[in-house]
């Protein structure tokens, strides 16, 4: 079997770059550990910068978002006890989207489909080779039988545990990494959202953001251990640490009701360079993590989806490879203005076991520059909507 | 003997609220441990923020400093071998003056004494007595007598070591404090400075900063150990660490000369709160310091000097408290602003021991982003200025 590109990995990322490099007429084979039901039960952000909105709409699978999609024109930060807010559209000209990663899957899932394109499904023992020559293929497993895919290009948009980073050789590979001394312990419930906005919290008991899917479905977070269960968290006690952690005219305004998911996360800032090795190229996941803070995961997936696309097609087009060839260099350049917007944002809203007295005043001193400052809330607000590509 | 305000301290801090109290009338002894050529021997920074510009020109001592100050519009920041510059004027429409921390002091002195206003030198053995009360008074013992002043308020501009600040109730204060784990090694030569505007250097073998007096003297720093001392450093050794430390098309143009004075300052932040108690009133490092990259030392204690100022004025002329009792709320809230700033630049060019590898990609991304765009050069411009009083 041949095609152009194999895209391991059938979440967002491989999905976005497979809908849009079909647009163009260039054919691609999505390989997905999983099946369909499973990526889709998956729980992740659906905070959306224009860039991947842009993306979608040429990808062609932006209808529902356009109906169903909320936008949002800024975001509320609050800290002891007070509670302000920063109107990105003031500030840039720009929004939002709150739309689950959830339903941008499902759509581009749908659209798939609906172009019979081709998507192999509970593969296993995936690897990559000759991606260091002219002819790459890709080995797999699939129901017992072995399978092998010719093609031109690899596209890893398979995670931070998938095949691909893996398959660059370790003599090659520099990885970073940060891992946070805590979780964030979330749950998903049917209530309307206690804010029109984000609310992203400092408090003195730890972060704590509201955010929500659309207004009858909310999605709120607290810090908690890393040696935090979700079973040590009763629903009460999840809603009582919440409220402590709001100030107390937005805690009064929250409405309750009974998690339908609850679930902890680790909180990791990681980046792999380079992003391309020969015809390999790394997406998402795959070659970077962020803490979510911010919402930086997929809008970063997509930002590189966005060059790696760029560089096909210019290299199907007219037979270049200026594009891929600076691939890894255009994309990095991005990852890490989003890695450092992701970490700073976590840095000044978490506790942190080792702060001093003199480091939780900076954090307040930043947090009052940030409130008071209107050029620092318009840089904020320019990361948050998401840099230019 | 009686006074309406003693100052402690007869740097530039006291020297300056002096002067501008004798503008309004306000009678005040400055008490000085050191004689004024000990003052004056001290080599401090001379970065000077607009807001001290115009609180010298109301004293009636800034017109040397108009002839010979230099105006800077914007600073340079090198690092990993390239330099940009920060265009303070494009930016905010303001902009600093070059003029030596021991220029202003002498200024100060020439006009103090020109007045014919009193300064005690020498003084020892200095105590605040009744602060908490309505009839505070200061006793000292200078060439062998004791004195006592009896006043209506006391002005602590001793500095970090100074009396005042330790007169403040253990039980009422709070203090906030990081020692950063190195120094400055700086020299001052008689050299043409090697750009026209400052050069702060982040560079893979520490910080480095050059900078000037005037034209033809220049006083550069390099980070340094703290278990340095400025004996193992020979002329030689620090001109050649320096331009290591610089891009190329810098260091080639560094003219080197011998040194004139050679000394090692460890890096600081701290602040004591509250900087009122009952009639006394801290100023300056009696109060805080700050590391000295940024240059917020001096500018810093011209925001408490001004707040003090107006507060003093506000009671003689009107007899309203308003201003005084106000005082540590006001004061506190900018130099918060400064330490968040002096903190963040000096996070943002030194190298730290703990530093992990992802920890410098992330000081890379922030030079990046302030490199790049508009509104973090603004935020940077506008703290670098100084931030409205």
């Amino acid at each position: 079997m041949k095609t152009q590109v194999v895209i391991i990995g059938g979440g967002p990322s491989g999905l976005l770059l497979g809908q849009l490099l079909h647009t163009r007429g260039i054919e691609a084979v999505v390989l997905e550990r999983k099946t369909r039901d499973y990526v889709l039960g998956r729980i992740r952000a659906g905070v959306l910068e224009s860039g991947l909105v842009d993306l979608l709409e040429e990808a062609g699978v932006a209808d529902r978002l356009h109906r169903e999609g909320q936008r949002h024109t800024g975001t509320q930060i609050a800290a002891g006890g007070e509670m302000f807010g920063v109107a990105f559209s003031a500030l840039t000209d720009r929004h939002v989207t709150v739309y689950g990663q959830t339903e941008v899957t499902q759509d581009l899932y749908d659209a798939r489909e609906a172009a019979g394109l081709r998507t192999e499904f509970l593969v296993e023992d995936v690897v990559i080779h000759g991606a260091d020559g002219d002819a790459p293929f890709v080995t797999y497993t699939q129901g017992g039988s072995e399978r092998r895919i010719d093609c031109d290009f690899v596209a890893g948009c398979d995670g931070f545990h998938g095949v691909s980073r893996k398959t660059i050789p370790e003599d090659v590979r520099r990885e970073y990494e940060k891992v946070y001394p805590f979780g964030w312990l979330g749950i998903l419930s049917r209530t309307p959202p206690v804010h029109e906005e984000l609310i992203y919290a400092n408090s003195e008991r730890g972060f704590a953001l509201c955010s929500m899917r659309n207004e009858n479905l909310s999605r709120y977070y607290i810090q908690c251990d890393l040696s935090d269960s979700p079973e040590d968290w009763s629903d009460e006690a999840f809603w009582a640490e919440l409220k402590r952690r709001l100030p107390d005219h937005v805690a009064k305004d929250l409405v309750t009701g009974p998690s339908i998911e609850k679930s902890i996360a680790p909180l990791r800032s990681f980046v792999t360079e380079p992003m391309r090795w020969g015809r390999l190229f790394l997406c998402g996941d795959a070659a970077h993590i962020v803490p979510p803070t911010g919402a930086k995961g997929l809008n970063t997936a997509a930002s590189d989806v966005h060059y790696l696309y760029e560089g096909l097609r210019q290299f199907y087009e007219t037979g270049e490879s200026e594009g891929i060839d600076r691939y890894s260099e255009r994309a990095l350049l991005r990852v890490w203005k989003a890695e450092r917007f992701s970490w700073w944002f976590s840095s000044l809203l978490h506790r942190y076991p080792e702060q001093t007295a003199f480091d939780l005043k900076m954090q307040e001193a930043e947090i009052a520059f940030l409130r008071d400052n209107e050029a620092q809330q318009r840089a904020f607000a320019e990361n948050y909507v998401g840099l230019p590509y």
